[in-house]
Parts: C-alpha cells; sequence; structure tokens
C-alpha cells in the first residue's frame, strides 16, 4: 500500500538568509500550503546571491523532485539575478515578457517604469506569468520551476494563485501530543510502536518549559482511521508512563 | 586582491522543519557566531529523517565545503539517526564511544542510563567529542564535519565551545541603512556603485513598515576603511535622490 507521494524543494535565494541577518519566514508557510494540496516538501537549500550556485541547485532539483520552488531575487536591483539563472539554467533565452510587460506598464505607468523596473519583467522564452497581487511585478513558472517573490506578503499571494496548477496526492495530516516525559524514558515503546506502524511517522521533539522537560509527539500520515489508531496505541504507552499530557491536532 | 574565504555548509536535519510545523532557529545563530571566527556559511541545506538522502547530502557537503555542520537527530527516540548516518557517509565502524559513555553514565547515573539513551554514545570511529554543558549528551567532529544538537539552547552551547577549533579567514563586516525609497528607484545608482567597488557587497531587500515602502541596503566586506568608503558614497545617492534614512551597523 504504498502511496506515490509527489514531492517538492524550496531553494531560498538570498546572502541576507545565510548572513543571519534576515530569518527566513517562507518556508514553513509553503509547506503547510503545499501540504494541503498533497505536495511534500522533502528538501530545502539556501543558497548566495552567485549564478553558478543558483544555477547548479536549480539543475539538480528540477530533475530530483516534481516541483521545484524558488524564493528571492526577482527585483529591481543588481543582485537579483534569480531569473536570469532559471533562463541559464533551462539554456533558454531571457528577454522581455509581453504579458509581464504590460502588467508592469499598467502598474508603474510608463513614467515609473524605469530602466531597473524593466528587470522585472525579463523572464525565459516560454515563462507562464504568476500573478502578484500585491505589488505589481509577477513571478513565474517554467516547467516544474515556480519563481517567487522573498517578501512573504507578495510570496503569500503569489502561492495562492497555484493551487490550481499543482497536482497532489493524498495530503498528510497529523496528530501531536506533549508529554512531560523525557525523550529517554519513551524512547523503547515508541520505537517499538513505530515499527509496528510504519505506515504512520512518529516524530519525537523535546522541549524545555517553564523548568519542566518534555517531548512533542507527532503522528504523521495520509490514513486517519489508523492515525486515531495509533494515537490511541500512543495513549496507553503514555498512561503506563504516567505521562501528564496535552494532545493537540493537525 | 582576492582573499581566500572559509567556507561552510549546514545541514538542518528533521522532518519537523520541513513539514512547517518548526521554524528553524539554529541557521542564524550559527551563521552570525561562524562569521565572527572567520567563517562564511554559504549553504543550508534541510533533509528530512531518511539515510539515503542524509548520507548523499553529508558526502556532497563535506567534499564541497571547508565545514559542515550538522544539527538534529542525535536524541535517544528511534528517529535520531544522524549519528548513524554520519558513520555510514565516511564508511566507519558505529560503536559505543568511551568517553561518551563515561558521560552519560555522569549524567545519568548507571540506573537511568537505558538501551535509548546508550544510542547517544554511539559515534563513528575516531570521532572527537563535542561537550554539551546544558543537557550531557555530546556531540561531535570527525574531520571537517561538526554534529550538533537541534534543540537551539544545546545546539548553542556545543557551538560556543567549537571556536578554537575552526580555522577561519578574516570576519566580514556590514553597515546597514533603511531608507524610505522603493527599490525600483534606487537600483540604477546602486547598480553603478556595485560596478566600482565589487569587493564590497551590497545587498538591497525591500520592506514595508506603516503603509510606508522602502529599501534596507547592507554592505558587506572584510575591510572596514572600503566599507566606510562605500557607505559615503552610498550617502551621496541617498541625499541625492532626498531618501529619508536610518542607519545602522553590525
Amino acid at each position: 500500500m504504498t502511496e506515490r507521494v509527489v514531492t517538492a524543494c524550496l531553494i531560498i535565494i538570498g546572502n541576507e538568509i545565510l548572513s543571519g541577518r534576515t530569518e527566513d519566514k517562507n518556508l514553513s508557510h509553503i509547506a503547510r500550503h503545499l501540504n494541503e494540496w498533497g505536495v511534500r516538501l522533502t528538501e530545502a537549500r539556501i543558497v548566495p546571491d552567485l549564478p553558478d550556485r543558483i544555477i547548479r541547485t536549480l539543475n539538480e532539483a528540477r530533475r530530483a523532485f516534481d516541483y521545484v520552488f524558488t524564493t528571492g531575487g526577482i527585483g529591481p536591483t543588481h543582485d537579483d539575478i534569480t531569473s536570469e539563472c532559471v533562463s541559464a539554467a533551462f539554456g533558454r533565452p531571457h528577454g522581455l515578457h509581453p504579458e509581464a510587460h504590460r502588467i508592469l506598464v499598467d502598474f508603474y505607468g510608463k513614467e515609473r517604469l524605469n530602466e531597473a523596473r524593466l528587470r522585472m519583467a525579463m523572464m525565459p522564452e516560454g515563462a507562464r506569468i504568476i500573478e502578484n497581487s500585491v505589488s505589481g511585478a509577477p513571478g513565474f513558472q517554467i516547467e516544474n520551476v515556480f519563481v517567487l517573490a522573498g517578501v512573504p506578503r507578495v510570496m503569500q499571494a503569489m502561492l495562492e494563485s497555484l493551487k490550481d496548477r499543482l497536482e497532489g496526492g493524498r495530503p498528510r495530516c497529523s496528530r501531536s501530543v506533549m508529554v512531560y516525559l523525557p525523550e529517554g524514558t519513551l524512547a523503547g515503546g515508541l520505537g517499538t510502536l513505530q515499527k509496528h506502524h510504519p505506515e504512520i511517522e512518529i516524530g519525537s521533539y523535546p522541549f524545555h518549559e517553564d523548568g519542566r522537560f518534555g517531548s512533542r509527539l507527532v503522528l504523521t500520515g495520509t490514513d486517519e482511521a489508523e492515525l486515531d489508531a495509533v494515537a490511541d496505541r500512543l495513549e496507553q504507552l503514555l498512561d503506563k508512563l504516567q505521562g501528564e499530557r496535552i494532545w493537540g491536532s493537525r
């Protein structure tokens, strides 16, 4: 009963993330939305604003995953080089996209559409526009690669518009529980439970809150009934270990 | 005048990050500390808890970068598989590390040191311990790979202890300014400035605050005097464009 998993890789482009100056806010949003659509984020890479590194990463990822999403580097300044790199990765001519051009003319007016802003309409030949309802300049799709903005509000609007373009499998659901027991106490029983239910992924994450140590346990799978069954077995284990707990879901 | 750049790759191991359930808090901390020690984080990869994916990523990264850091997957539960994967990647026997074993006996006492916790002393042959002053179970180093915990407080303590093991180059410094001008207005002058000062990296990041659009401009380099000179030129550009601004540094 192995289901086909539809996979995605996220490529986060930007020196500002790698320098530690800016914290990425996009990954978790993208991961959760893709999951709702049945697409599983199975890898993410954060790469600097260097053409050869971006191009190589794009080419590796687009062959290894069903879908590839990029964030960042599609603005008007000299350090925005994502679109050119995508053209290079696909070996396609890089030029003015008529529809993107029209969108920018409408948004900025002919006077404010200077040379720098015009760069935002330069795309690989054959690109399909991804609408930007927030700030005009669109993203684009080429084959299985989706090129999105880095600014979270803009990225979110672009992603939202992709729902019908992606073909996913069954979304994964989860049950989670926080229990005031250290991982080392839980590990034996948890390992046995995982062995008996290979279709459900059991994750265990230690936490430390209000001076107390505990574990967050997360059950993930596509079959709700089986999830509930494993959650019941987990309840029994936690009862046996007398673990104080708080259940959640999602 | 090209300086040798000492590079690092961070491998974040964990399904909980890729599912969007947990936000990574380690990357920016690691990036900033490494930079102080003259080591530049030049790539990060987030991979799931799957042996083949972890092993392949480790082997690619340890050949391509001067240093590799991993976070996550070194606890006592069944989903903690990082250490085994590191042994496999290096083709070394995986066994009980005498010093790690002694540390765990001291920390837990013989009674509480069950089979699960004992797994935390299993390491590749020849590993060098990385002390954990917070919660006992150590990380380890093998060649240019540093295996750290995923829990931020623990990871931070481990990283701190590595300062003298790493050989870095010159740390990078930066100057930054926030200016209430859109990127499209700045782009021309900024591009020219970058062309004239290739040793200084000029980054531009749009922001939207209190209903106003603006750009955060970041100058980065290893030569403070040159940084100040470029910052002066940038001042002149912003004056010309009448941009309201707030300078910072770091």
